[in-house]
């Protein structure tokens, strides 16, 4: 068994030096809704130091918001600021020597990318027309992994442990009772999603989730107490931690750029 | 004889179509001084299908002062800022199938970089370490060019034929009388800059000035009727418009990306 | 008969100084979708020199998308932005001796709070709290007109001269044919909105639109032309052009700030 | 003996609800170095609320470099983006019933106004245009002050209690040895400033600096700790904390906006 564990870095909290110990995927934002090039360019070498995956993690236009406002772009917009921000982090990580194996696309744009199927193929086809090596991290069954399929990328199925599902597979909204879950039951679900490919809904009932690599947070003390303990449920379970890149602890330290 | 005419372009300004009838190199806002990706987009694909050398043209990050404010950034930042402002251009540019080719800072950041040998320093190692196969477009004579030839880039000397030098081959300041040369006298100072490579100063006397590439401004009628007149000269003359890197007009048509 | 003529101002086009001739109203970029605070102070002296009303003319936090993106922002961001934008301008304009006495929203912000009642009781709220002498400019029987007389402004109907309407009294949508009318129509438009208070829809019916406030658009010499034949046709027909606030022309000047 | 105690906020760090019950007035940032019309709505209320002085800490536009790279704009630049950030942050303030009492400039600004006295002239004249009852903070005995005394202002002298002096009344730069003082070296240089007006200087000299107000910082535990320690110092001594425009604590409470 082996699955990916991949955290959003260079947004400017203080724990990104921490929370590298504990994944094996780097999201870093480009400057669009967070970061700047110093920030990227610090971020990368930790991320490279610590050898876990570099990856962009583009976002909308959107520095006041962070991001997380949904915005009305063209896909002719959104399809050359993500080649725009692809290009900029690509560009700081080549001058350290780093290959950008992956993109996540970063909140509103993350979400609106799920379910709209026009907006889904502006970012793959973004993707792919930068670098048909890169690999496409999307919620598991959107739009967004079903358009990155469509254009030939590889992609990878994003799960959350942390947050509790619908029977349709989406995720119970933040602002419902028992939206996110906390204590023993984040690696229990962590476990059940990796091992048996399955999660138990609000409902009670049980349904298929593929999973490639769970989201980690990083932000918040009871965030990184819950890294240490899916790591840990991981390890106790012989499940392998690697990037879907390859790129993995090994003997103590991740190989990065192989 | 053969020498690069070159233009900023991708500023906002609505002559960009009509100039590029008449230049070699077209130097395009990243966004940071102007620009954004769509209109970065927009200005490759008119580059290239003009047959024009695509550079990219970095500025500090100063939207709202057009880049032209002098800033006191630390070498590390701009290092790190002009690797992300190539990496967004040649990520839009890959994407469309041009090649970058070349660089020319903007405004003050081009100012600075050519008495600040520290700065220079940083310019060219970003360009190097980005892509070792660009160009550098600088004032001649400048700290820039001294730099960009110091890590073994190909460099190319910007030289002006609007503006009146001074002795010591600077430009005579904006706002002093007799700056800005118009009419047949522009045609004639960039004659004496291909042909014989000298300038005569204001005091009247001559020095040399060698001569890669000349300045053409393309947002006023009077600029675009300069542009014209020294194409009409050069043609006249024999000397062949042809960019640092080969791209040129043949049988009517530039060739791009050869 | 009288009637307002608005134009939106200070976003960067180089026709500001003609048409400052034809109008009665300036709403005036806040920095957020365009403009800057020099350009902001150039358009205060401007409008105030040729006696026409100085408005702010608020819009999303998007100068990449000028504005014109819809963006998915809470009543408590918008609230407080335009806060933010009234109070930049309006600094701006007090060191200029110049009163600022009304707003009208920019783009997309301006469209979204026409259909959205809370959007539009945010915008209201924001412009009462921030001054309730200020007059409110909106879609004729919009969202944003109703809030604003729900809050106790004095809000201006604003029509359309040069757009088709439907028989529900919004406008046709610019993609679609026949949206945008020209030449003679326009005049001949304005002239029906503001003597019979009413307009044929694009079915043939006749509908009622109050005619506060006419929308002039200046940044293409098509429409200094339309803004020309308006005036005349006001002339002809003894319709006074006084912007609400009673700011008018006066012996071929007009009076601002009375 | 009475003195001021003020404190950057607003600036995006999560310790200002802290550092307002060690403080008498509040500098809250005006969005072009940090800050955004949310955020600076929650901080006028929090400092309303804390009975603290709300004040405006207008800075360069540079998101990026968070205000602390020298910029070389116009004075008329200057002039204009003051007004704008005033009038942005009284916009917000009028709304919550909070009156701005005084502007302290940012980072850059604050230490280039310090020097310059054209700079200086440029913001001391936007404060007054703005509103003359407003008090200008700046370093003790800079161009600043100077420039807002010939203006008519009313100014406060800035000390610093936890950085070394020069002969010359300067602070001695952060890079060199012993510039910031630590432990119990701050409360007893603030009794110095306050108590004598002296200050004993990196040569051992003792030099008078008035002292109106003291830069208290809040983003680090050891800064929060060092605020503790001065207002302790200063009950013990009979110190009263009140802000210039006569806000202070009464009976545990500030009382805010007399």
């Amino acid at each position: 068994m082996r699955v990916d564990l991949n955290c959003d870095l260079g947004e400017g909290f203080s724990s990104d030096g921490e929370i590298l110990k504990y994944i094996t995927s780097a999201n870093i934002a480009c400057g669009y809704h967070a970061g700047d090039p110093l920030l990227m360019a610090k971020t990368v070498e930790l991320a490279a130091a610590a050898g876990v995956a570099v990856g962009a993690h583009p976002g909308y236009p959107d520095l006041q918001g962070f991001g997380r406002r949904n915005m009305a772009c063209s896909s002719d917009e959104v399809y050359h600021f993500i080649l725009y921000q692809l290009g900029a982090l690509a560009g700081i990580a080549r001058a350290k020597g780093v290959r950008m194996v992956h993109v996540k696309p970063h909140g509103a744009l993350y979400n609106q990318a799920a379910i709209d199927g026009e907006l889904a193929m502006a970012v793959a086809r973004a993707v792919k027309d930068f670098d048909p090596r890169l690999m496409l991290y999307g919620l598991a069954r959107s739009e967004l992994l079903r358009a990155g399929e469509e254009v030939g990328l590889t992609v990878a199925a994003e799960v959350f442990s942390d947050r509790a599902y619908r029977d349709d597979g989406t995720l119970v909204p933040r602002q419902e009772p028992g939206a996110v879950l906390a204590g023993a039951d984040v690696a229990a679900q962590a476990l059940d999603l990796v091992l048996r490919g399955k999660v138990r809904t609000v409902s009670g009932r049980e349904i298929e989730v593929k999973a490639d690599t769970i989201c980690i947070h990083g932000d918040t003390s009871g965030a990184l107490e819950a890294a240490r303990e899916i790591n840990k449920a991981f390890r106790e379970h012989g499940i392998t931690l690697i990037s879907p890149g390859g790129i993995h602890r090994a003997q103590g330290k991740y190989k990065n750029n192989p």
